[in-house]
């Protein structure tokens, strides 16, 4: 994959998806002791940077597709599922029974019919294959496909200009990674339009197998697939196209904390005026808590989605909103 | 005033203030029934629109200026504390007693000196005045200041040109309305910019003063000024200088409950993933559920700021998170 397909799926989104704010507060960078830079992705249509992807990929199916099928814990499905309606295709979602409320409401919401899986014992790839092989549907994966890491890299090319604009053109960029869709495309645009910015990926405790397989060079897999509330970047392992891209541009994976995310889901609450899911608060949590393994200079993460149950979040303000 | 002095205030601001995105969703489209855009200036510096005037005339001030003093709510305090602190200047403000924490921290945070008074028995005009002529400083009032109004006035400037990308000359245009500062600037912007685009002011039950002034055509009093959790918006009467720019440009008023305000924001976290304070979401909750009192066609609403403190946002979120 090169540049080109990344600038190719900027043209497909232009109109179409937001460009996304770079934010900060200098209460966040007193906690971290250095300037952070906040993409919020959750400002994305459908709450996550997932949709670039999505349209990415279904503006390029030919027009007389019968319809698209994604299997997603949420985020990605609601991405495919708004992606298939702007184009007025049908589309399933194989989705684990235990995704949050909020996520499979929004997808049948926004027409998609959901077909749900259980996360510890089916696999979904499998599933879906079988499905959409069954009813003649253009399979939308949610990171093993160059069209959907061109859209995601979309955001890396934000970011670069965002930065430029504020005259920063060295930082730590930390994403929040799951199959590593947002994270290769982002260092496959950041090395072509950014250089000198160094991309390093962030997981949960326990569900860190890209940070293992950046250590071992080899593509490493999760023990589990239940126990974390990232759900949204719970994957069994880093993707056949996404981890060679890693492997050529990302720096050591970093890992924190569920109660860690909580705290900066409470924090960009209280100083961003945004809000972020746990899945999408590992990043910022690692700006925040992890400073003294990250290399001097200004840290750009990624917040990379929103939806979050409103009981979730409470938990979140209860428990750090005094701090 | 004039659009000329908000095109200077832009150009004053520009590289300063964010150019805050203008934001929306099917979901809140069909609860009201059709397209409603949000303009977040929650995601503004210091969490409202306040940064914008306050720049806009801490900007302007003579490089031998000692100090400058405000009295506010908590937001323009925000605005001038940061707006100070850019220009190296010292700053004193004068706040409500029961401001929210959240608010009263963060401009102290910011390097201000915060001297407090009694909301129910002081008079803030008087009390900032004197204590301006005092110690030598130069007074930035809220609203009643050219400079203010043509700061808050580039939200205006911003609101024409997105809903110009998004294809909209022609809407309803719902504001926060306490002193008029951003209702009177946002007027002025559209009437310049996008004429067919009608204003109209929000606020909440019991504190509608410019509803009923704009109805007599004379400035009239609240009664009381405690009772409402929209603390943002809770001003005793429309400007000397607002008031007459919303009298010829800003149709009737409307006005909603604090229950109301409670659900917006959590209509607002749930499917646009910002955070929105309760007096910066009386122009969403009318949006939402003022429909039939709207004309048809559009409406963009301000969602002016989210300095809500963590338990006020709890609070909401128990009682309309599962709706």
């Amino acid at each position: 994959m090169n540049i080109g397909e990344i600038e190719a799926a900027a043209q497909r989104l232009e109109g179409r998806a937001r460009r996304t704010p770079l934010l900060g507060s200098p209460f966040l960078d007193e906690i971290a002791g250095r300037q952070v830079l906040v993409k919020a992705e959750c400002l994305q249509h459908t709450g996550s940077f997932k949709f670039r992807g999505a349209w990415s990929a279904v503006s390029t199916l030919p027009e007389d597709t019968s319809g698209v099928l994604a299997f997603s814990s949420g985020n990605h499905a609601q991405g495919v599922a708004m992606a298939a309606r702007l184009r007025g295709l049908p589309a399933v979602i194989v989705m684990p029974a235990d995704a949050p409320r909020l996520k499979r409401e929004n997808t049948a919401a926004l027409g998609a019919e959901v077909v749900t899986y259980d996360r510890a014992t089916e696999d979904r790839d499998a599933l879906g294959e079988a499905l959409a092989a069954e009813r003649g549907l253009a399979l939308i994966r949610p990171f093993d496909d160059p069209r959907v890491i061109a859209g995601q890299g979309t955001c890396g090319l934000e970011i670069a200009g965002q930065a430029a604009d504020l005259g920063i053109d060295k930082a730590t960029v930390l994403t929040c990674c799951g199959g590593g869709g947002l994270t290769s495309g982002i260092a496959l645009a950041l090395e072509a339009r950014a250089p000198r910015m160094k991309v390093r990926t962030v997981e949960p405790e326990g569900f860190d197998d890209t940070a293992r397989s950046l250590a071992s060079g080899q593509i490493e897999t999760n023990p589990a697939m239940t126990g974390s509330i990232c759900d949204a970047i719970v994957t069994p392992s880093p993707g056949r196209l996404t981890f060679p891209i890693m492997k050529r541009l990302c720096g050591p994976g970093l890992v924190v904390s569920d109660e860690e995310c909580l705290r900066a889901m409470v924090l960009a609450f209280l100083r961003l005026k945004i809000v972020i899911e746990p899945g999408g608060a590992v990043a910022l949590a690692a700006a925040l808590f992890r400073s003294d393994d990250l290399d001097d200079g200004p840290v750009i993460c990624t917040a990379s989605g929103g939806n979050v149950d409103a009981e979730l979040f409470r938990t979140a303000l209860e428990r750090y909103g005094d701090a």
